[in-house]
């Protein structure tokens, strides 16, 4: 169940890379590759992180192939794609859901303290749009845009809270993910966002 | 003493981290996550480049309440934090030899050969603020101005000769330490800088 | 022969780097950075995405050297390299296949699967480039201009093709690199490119 999650989140990560990289103007390797590190930077930086070697996508191939086709597609269907918008954006949801829970998975598999497997919930969730945004010369959207990253955040605690209850891990993941989703589509619809903090440059350190 | 001065460093670095965000219009995710890479963000280089596992923070969840706690403490405080310039600059030269005099430690513990251990000695000294410029889509500052990265390597010069000369550790410390904070201080005081390389792009290469 | 090509290459990677730094009006230390990092940057990353420690660069410190001394000897006759235009960009695309030739072979000796040992080329051939983008702020170039990335792709596809249909390795290593420098070569001389990606930012995620 959590792979095919997975399966469809890694696909419409890959497509929101190539989207960004079609707004920068890059070639179909520039496409492919940033559909490529969208979609599974995350968990790599998560893994790099943790020492969880080898790397996960390195042991399952056909993810390259998946999120790199992914891209191509994207390329092909980008006109009729605002037409998906909704579609997008709950994909979208869901990926950055299902990547919290797995990271926060492999970390506990790891023995890590809980704080750090927060942390690596958190990685895997939103490192591949960093990544995405900085390889596209912007600032990270998720660190300035509504409700996002904070979503992750918010999961990994439900989800390690209800561990620790000893809730049933079906029931949790069940529980997790629709609170995750359910506050992604709220912030999506409702604008809604944490407090900004605007910083204007003194004298001091310029 | 080192420890003392290693977490009134990671402050102080969490701090510019934060401030670095507003700039940026971050939300309280962002500046959180600024913070966070911007003190532990330098270790966590070192500790993946010498694969010294697991990474250093994750076996001191508390850094990650301090890092996170000083960001947010300081959109509290922005408006006041220009009166306290002179202090910030020194807690920031102080973390930029701290650090620098860690990441040698670590690469030596693995037995790493000589440059290499200058080399961690640096990437612990300036990585955490070229991560910070990186996530803020600005060229990293450490590159570009002023004596800062190099009070790093002489630091590391200093700190690897005295011990190869068999000076006694305790004054190693103190001797690298406050040759470091006094250059950082007179090339802030004196606007110390290195020669600059501009370089007008030709024809060749565009 | 395969060790000399890549001490020219490193060198060739550092010049390029130093360039670029001096574009951003960095110091020498930026320009020592940089230099560094575009030369080694792209089998690091390989190395720390495969987990194959110690980093290359770590065993053979007279890399650092090389790179740095490159970087630093590229200030002094900046002003005369647009006269050898031609040779250095020769140079760059030997590097270019080099690095991806030598990619190949740590991800066959620690027995990834195939489209890893790919992506392992391609990484060491084009990442050090894109750090050096990303150390510079700007859009990584091999994601944006002509047959660059595409000619690491193609020559780690005949490589191990070559290799995989059993033809002799000197014999292999010669026709990967003879041709993966003509279609380079070709790439400078025709402007040939891949199909370019242009997507107009619409109302969905804005």
């Amino acid at each position: 169940m959590l792979l095919y999650i997975y399966l469809i989140a890694i696909t419409a990560e890959a497509m929101s890379g190539a989207l960004a990289a079609g707004r920068r103007n890059m070639d179909l390797f520039g496409v492919s590759l940033i559909a490529f590190v969208t979609a599974l930077g995350g968990g790599t930086v998560r893994d790099m992180l943790l020492g969880n070697y080898p790397v996960s996508w390195t042991q399952h191939p056909s993810y390259i192939y998946l999120t790199i086709g992914a891209g191509l597609f994207t390329m092909l269907v980008a006109r009729f794609i605002h037409h998906l918008h909704t579609l997008f954006l709950i994909l979208d949801a869901m990926g950055l859901v299902a990547f919290t829970v797995i990271g926060c998975d492999v970390a506990l598999r790891l023995e890590y303290d809980t704080p750090v497997v927060v942390m690596a919930g958190i990685t895997t969730g939103i490192f591949g749009g960093i990544l995405r945004d900085i390889l596209c010369n912007r600032t990270p959207m998720v660190l300035l845009h509504e409700l996002y990253a904070s979503v992750s955040l918010l999961v990994a605690l439900l989800y390690l809270g209800l561990m620790e209850l000893g809730v049933d891990h079906d029931i949790n993941l069940l529980a997790s993910f629709s609170a995750g989703l359910a506050l992604r589509l709220a912030a999506i619809r409702w604008s809604l966002s944490l407090p900004v903090f605007s910083y204007a440059p003194g004298r001091w350190d310029d």
